[in-house]
C-alpha cells in the first residue's frame, strides 16, 4: 500500500526493490500491478525532478480538467485522471539479475496519482524465477 | 475471438475470468495479448458507462480523424486507429490470486476498437503459476 | 545492444525472433524490457512505411519540442522525448508458439528512438516457458 500526496509522481523503487531483496529473488522477472483506475505505474528519469513536473504537466495538456467530460460526478480532476491512467497504464515488468532490478541507469519506478487528492494506492508485486 | 461493433470498448473481463476458471489456475500471472495494430487493451473503470465515452473521445482529440496522416489507403479512420492502439498497448498482465483475477474494485478489462467498423479480434490469454 | 538513426522507428523483429530461436523456446512467453527513459517499445504495422512516420508526427504533435518545459538542460529534444517514451512504455510482452513469436500479421516490434541523435540502446529479453 503506497499512500500519495495528491497528483504528482511517487518514487516506488526503493518498495519494490526491498520486496526484492525479502524474496530471496536470483534470476527472473518482476511483475508490477496497481489495482487502480486514475492512478498507474511509469519507469522515467529518476534524476532531475524537473523531467518528474514536466511529464505531470505534459499529462495536464493531453487531458485537461476542462475537457469535453461526460463523466463529471466525482469531480473536475476524475475523468482527467481516467484518460492519464489510460495512456501511462497500470501493468508493468522489469528484469531482475543476480538479485537486483536490472533498471537502466536513469530509470525510476513511480507511482503516479492522477486525482488532486492524496489517496492510498494498492500494488501488487509478483517475481517469477529462481532463487538466488 | 472478440467481435467488436466498432469503435469503443468492449468488456472482456467475464472471458478472461472464465479462461482463468477453466485452466485450473491457483496462484500466479496472466498475460494478455492483443494480436492487431488497430484495436488494443486497456484495464479501466467498470462502473459508469460514461467513462468509457469519455476515454474515446479523449484518444479522438489526441489522434484526430483530419490529423496531418500521410497512410491514408485504408481510410480517415486508419490511421488515427493505429496512433490510439500506439498509445495504449496490446501487451498487459494481471495477477491470480485464490484462482481469481486479482483485478481492483472498479477495474475491467476491455479491448478497445479503433476502427469505425466492426472486427473479429484475436486476443491471447496465457497463465504462468501454480494449478488450484 | 541496438543503434538507433536518431527520432523514428528501429524494426527490432527480425533480433527478437532470433533470440527466441537460439534459446530453443518451445511454447511461452518472451518479455521484452528497455534500459533508458527517452526510448520505448511499440507493436506497431509493418507494412505501409507511411504508418511509422505518421505515428513518429503523431508523437510530436502530443509532446511538442517548444512544450511548456522546465527541464531543458539536454536540449529540446530531451523533454519531448521522455513524454513520448511515457506514454509508449518500455516493458511488453509477446506469446510464444511453437518456438516462434505468435504477431499478429501485421505487427511489428519497434524499438522507437525519441531523441534527435543516434542513440544506443540496450534491450534485454527474457523467454519464460518450455523448451522446444
Amino acid at each position: 500500500m503506497i499512500e500519495t500526496n495528491g497528483e504528482g509522481f511517487t518514487d516506488i523503487t526503493r518498495e519494490v526493490a526491498r520486496f526484492i531483496k525479502q524474496s530471496g529473488a536470483g534470476e527472473g522477472v518482476l511483475l508490477i500491478y496497481l489495482r487502480h483506475t486514475s492512478a498507474s505505474l511509469v519507469i522515467q528519469e529518476n534524476a532531475d525532478p524537473d523531467v518528474q513536473t514536466d511529464l505531470a504537466s505534459a499529462l495536464r495538456l493531453l487531458a485537461p480538467d476542462n475537457g469535453p467530460w461526460v463523466h463529471r460526478v466525482e469531480g473536475p480532476d476524475d475523468m482527467p485522471a481516467h484518460v492519464k491512467a489510460m495512456l501511462t497504464g497500470v501493468s508493468l515488468h522489469v528484469p531482475v539479475r543476480g538479485g537486483a532490478l536490472a533498471l537502466g541507469t536513469w530509470q525510476g519506478i513511480y507511482l503516479v496519482e492522477h486525482r488532486t487528492r492524496p489517496h492510498r494506492r494498492e500494488l501488487m508485486l509478483q517475481f517469477i524465477g529462481s532463487q538466488a
